[in-house]
């Protein structure tokens, strides 16, 4: 039912009118068993929420860029790469990613890792590491 | 502990750094036991992201601007008047308020209803209604 200004959740973090896509096309970047939904992208707001989720196991893309992420993790559990730095986070934690700071967000080995991403609608696009930068972030490329 | 850019939940809907504050001064709107908590005010992000916490029975102030909040519950349940009509609200259902809608945020009367609310950095004040405006919204003043 949609029910105006109201999207109702179903109960297992999917939400009406809001399309579980790919995380990133393939082979554009490594990844590993994410989705992407974009939850809020308002014509009138300079800013858009988008739920991810990393499936067990799985990990974003190893990347950096100038603009700045504003997460909170709804779901599950794992860590995040900031830097030079392994974080573990859980659920209603707080992580900002600073501007070109490399960072990749990882689900545990056995839960999921949800997360909401706050980011500005005008925002410059990712760099990759060169092999040295993967393998000082931890070896997942 | 502070944990660099990773900021914790405390398992009670706090957060490491994060202030509880007053929702609006006393006396300047008429609001019911709502406390604010700015999670993210990021000088490099053109959006601010804040938790509401409407106390069982309690309500946010029935009001009006031009800009528009992304709201997503994570607490609770309860009911938003938006314009001429009530809807019930639940636990991640995501609320988009239009430009210049009446909205009020409430809180069910055996729970509290706890909500996060994206807005722009730049944004006009709010309005109050008059009487007529506030009593076809259902008597909450």
């Amino acid at each position: 039912m949609n029910d105006g200004p109201v999207r109702r959740h179903d109960g297992a973090f999917h939400w009406q009118g809001v399309d579980v896509l790919a995380y990133k096309q393939d082979g554009s970047a490594p990844f590993k068993d994410v989705t992407r939904q974009v939850l809020f992208d308002d014509a009138a707001m300079k800013a858009q929420l988008r739920y991810f989720e990393v499936a067990a196991g799985g990990h974003t893309t190893l990347e950096r860029h100038e603009h700045v992420h504003n997460v909170m993790v709804i779901r599950g559990r794992g860590s995040c790469v900031i830097g030079d730095k392994v974080h573990e986070i859980g659920e209603k934690d707080l992580i900002a990613v600073p501007p070109m700071a490399w960072h990749q967000f990882r689900a545990a080995a056995d839960a999921p890792l949800g997360f909401l991403c706050l980011v500005n609608q005008e925002r410059d696009r990712p760099q990759l590491p060169d092999a040295d930068v993967a393998a000082k972030a931890g070896g997942k490329p």
